[in-house]
């Protein structure tokens, strides 16, 4: 491999668009490409920042060059151009491109909306990387793993965790296409239960008791977990603050500070100037964060950025997986750098008030 | 008193005209009339069902009489005329009316909303009925209090509980005002944390042990809770689904009989003629109950349906406290046959399949 | 034929479910049966009422078996025992099955869904009744071709119609199925401009000169008209509220009456214990009625509750080509009073202060 | 004055927020600071602008201190250093901000939800702009009648409109409070009819004959307009495409190229790095767009972003009472230029294919 890992992005879709971007702005990649399907107003982007793009298939290659995109090539030159291909295509796509990167020599990533077997390897940065260090196949875990792994994972690391228990209310559908098949006015429940995020982190952490519950809502701005961590020792709410607020990729946010519901984040996040408003951490709120008076359990509750979230770990699986950064922690500090990620939002931070149950 | 008590309707609104119409349907009560402030669209249905209409106040003496309405007096003359009153005025009306109805001499039901030192009496009928029998003040619990003690408290009753967890999804707002004061494509945690409804329940069931968290969201059909209950020693699935379907006002759906959300059972009701489309029975998703493999814990997904669920309660509260009737499952026999409540919902009843975790 | 028609209901969803209480409430009709292809929640309805089951193909025939639902015949079958089949299948469905009808000599009716070819012959109670008298195919027009009919057609039967404009705010999807494919915090606008209503009225009234244009949003409570009609000649608000006051099906309400939006009428009618809280007239808001100050154009603002206005045209169709009663006013009067339709909803009926602009 | 205009916000909302980053893209203008009087997360944004933050009221210093914010001051001192303020206080604030920016010497602009009274002058860049030079008070209209102003007032100039007709579909709430007073599932008609925004634009156009209606809905994108414009004298489709793509802040997107909604287009604006994703310009369907096939009629459907629209607006605004540029043209072009305002979104600009009717 070249100085910079060249990478190629299939599929601009929700998170492709935000792993292209993403990718360059790391200075050791090089964003060789994108390549997807449609012809329509979301390749707009594509084409004014300079992107190349390519055509996923060949009725795809024929329909843009009929829509004068002016395709680079096919997704066989764009994976031949390639050190590494991060796969964003939809699920009963992504798995059939398996053998296309392997039989090109080329790494790949795929999203969690597969299956870990497809890869045998599962990765959240804070909880794995070490293990994505020279990988050809690496599965970057789907984003309401990736915000469990963050916090409960943190937690589990600290040595407080016995048991955990998460109820996930998850967005109906992605806004982009919220014309199309969201839910209106009703709650969906998951039948499977317990639901399998909770088995999908311990594909990352099988040591790791946890459970999980889900929904789907009408609303599209992300999800919410309301999570309950049961102690391996009495803790106090300090100490909790004290382990998520070293925690990667996790930032608070408070209730009293105005934060009352997901559209204040997202709000905010426009604010700041936040690329598409994307916020990339899990948004604990800090003064619903509780710990039962003995100390036996935690109550967290968090937004979850479906959109975003998966962006930074997919930029570190990219820079293990090229072997460019032996170190979590400076492969995790380059990327927050190059996002502007951060610990906390608000107009008024404040020494630690959560309440105690 | 006499051979039938006398019951009036303090407020009008969501809970109070179900209360009115359930009243009517009872053999040993009399509906002696409503009380209530407004004069627009809501009294048509007092008027056309030719309840008696009381003032609440002087200036609706004036508003009702000005409009046409023709009240048949204050409320001061109705709660005379009754024996007992149930209150189902908004929260800040409620408890200023506890001394009026005991200076009157009268007993009084006030609802969930209120706290439960204002009765020192909270109920649930299948809980505490006899705890009831002969009080002049009681207090029905809320909707998601009362679903929590039907469900969980009837597992409790079969001593399976040893801790309780529970996550509310409470709905956004009330169906009929949806269009003041919603949320809207967004989720509100509850920074109370845990929230009250746990607490609430221990008004009735002391050593409960149980913690809830709850948020709200943009829907109006209902609440969903996402129960989890550690059990005090292993149970089977077929042992939980046996204890809930002797549990009272607790029904089955399932999923895969078509019942996949709020709306299907909203649907459902509307089809069997039910009035208003109301459910007064949890809908416990049968096909979403799960017990872990070591049968150390049981996962449960229900409907709160919270327009409609305490009204059964309310009528077992008058019958209980006018001493009518001394023994529990009677009074919900006689309250159940009268609403037409059902132990399951849909077309195909089938032996429990419910999957085991 | 008997003295009475016997009538089948093919497909029993939104409209055909509607349809066969309505039938069954008809002294000079009978409900033979409904034929439908699921076996699910929905088929309880059809058990509890005692309604005949068919299978309306012959896999449905075997899981309806299969399911224990007893399925009395086949679609042939209940075709064979009836007079006369309403069609109320999905849209592709629906045409393939004129044939079958005629082929066994019954006459049938078919939803709005279908084009005006499929039967030469679009009806309304109130615009075309004598044309149906004896007809063997009808096809009874859309929710809102139904609701364009009943008000601009009666403006226009008035002589008072130069030119219609017609806004139409659809509802995003139907309630029961609003978990799978509705718009969520988005307006979808119709890009056919104009859009088919006003076309499809003419097939009714063709010399009627009407434009309609549409949009699809994340409501499911009924469709959102903004009606702006041209005057032939000067008129005046009373004249407006004369006319719409004696067109059948049309009901005022009022927006200073509480009145205020979709979700307050849906609440009047659960109050007043309307089947499934059905509104089977058309709302026009009495207080948002105004005329220009030269009398030059009527602006009306009406809900069209697309679950059940269909439903009254639907009887009187059949009650029209079985030739059972040749006057219009007759049956509709028939319909109005087995529905109890009316006339003004809520509860401060006033003499009109509708507002010149 | 200086050679650059010292320009104030007073209140930090919605619109404050984006008038306060465009004056600062101007070359001529210098934002002197924002005053408000919230201590929360919303400025959070002024902080980490590096914006002068000030008090708007007394309580406002003591609050802001004490929250440890720093304010640089009163608004009298903001106003004080300052040639010109923008307040964008809410409604029942600003007109009582009137007399304390005269009495300064200050020039003001206030928002469209003041009366025209407040100023005697309301504003559109496009229609009005010369009448601003010099002026010490104007309003900026709002963002509907801004809409019209563009779409109509450009048809109107171009001597096409005989008579126009305008149906609003308004967004329910602004995104950031749509946790607090939203309307959910449901669509609530204006009972003023016509409603303000057609005699709104008729303070800038008093000779235009022009009528709207309108409803709010669940939904907070933005609003969507249909509009009808009887034209003076045949036109074509293209003539009308030709003026509208000559006409300012008009942009045309195109449903076939899957901007089929409203949140198409967010996300678009999302994609294509807008701050806060905002879109400043009306989005015309312009495949929904039609001619009647007379020429009598044109029809247009377009979306109508609440919370940018007006900002190129108000920097027109603050231009021309600075008497900076005499020339309109120049300044809009000098405003969009530093927005980067287009003509047309999507992947395939095409010509004109817009239906005949």
């Amino acid at each position: 491999m070249n100085s910079s890992i060249r990478v190629a992005v299939n599929g601009y879709g929700v998170i492709g668009k935000r792993v292209a971007d993403a990718v360059r702005l790391q200075d050791d990649m090089i964003l060789t490409g994108v390549a997807d399907v449609v012809t329509d107003y979301r390749i707009q982007a594509v084409l004014e920042r300079g992107i190349s793009l390519y055509a996923a298939t060949p009725e795809a290659l024929s329909a843009m060059r009929g829509a004068g995109l002016s395709p680079a090539g096919t997704l066989d030159e764009l994976v031949a151009a390639s050190d590494l291909v991060v796969d964003c295509t939809p699920k009963r796509v992504a798995a059939g491109n398996r053998e296309r990167y392997l039989a090109a020599g080329r790494k790949a990533i795929f999203q969690g909306g597969e299956s870990h077997e497809l890869t045998g390897f599962s990765f959240i940065a804070s909880l794995n990387y070490a293990d994505a260090i020279g990988r050809d196949l690496v599965r970057v875990v789907s984003c309401n793993t990736t915000a469990l792994g963050r916090v409960v994972g943190a937690l589990h690391r600290a040595g407080l965790v016995r048991h955990a228990r998460a109820v996930l209310f998850r967005r109906g559908t992605d806004a982009w296409e919220s014309h199309l098949n969201a839910p209106l006015n009703t709650v969906v429940p998951e039948t499977r239960t317990p639901s399998h995020q909770g088995p999908d982190l311990q594909t990352i952490l099988p040591e790791l008791d946890i459970v999980t519950m889900a929904a789907r809502g009408p609303f599209d701005l992300g999800h919410v977990h309301f999570t309950m961590v049961e102690t391996s020792r009495p803790v106090a709410v300090d100490e909790v603050l004290s382990v998520l607020r070293d925690a990667p990729r996790v930032a608070f946010v408070r209730s009293d500070d105005g934060i009352a519901a997901q559209n204040s984040i997202v709000e905010l996040m426009r604010d700041l100037g936040r690329p598409r408003g994307d916020l990339w951490e899990v948004a604990i709120w800090e003064d619903a964060l509780a710990v039962r008076p003995d100390g036996g359990e935690i109550y967290l509750v968090y937004h979850v950025p479906n959109e975003a979230i998966v962006i930074p770990e997919t930029i570190d699986a990219i820079r293990g997986m090229a072997g460019f950064e032996p170190d979590a922690a400076r492969s995790m500090a380059r990327t927050d750098a190059s996002l502007g990620i951060r610990r906390r939002f608000g107009a008024m931070p404040r020494p630690a008030e959560a309440t105690s149950a």
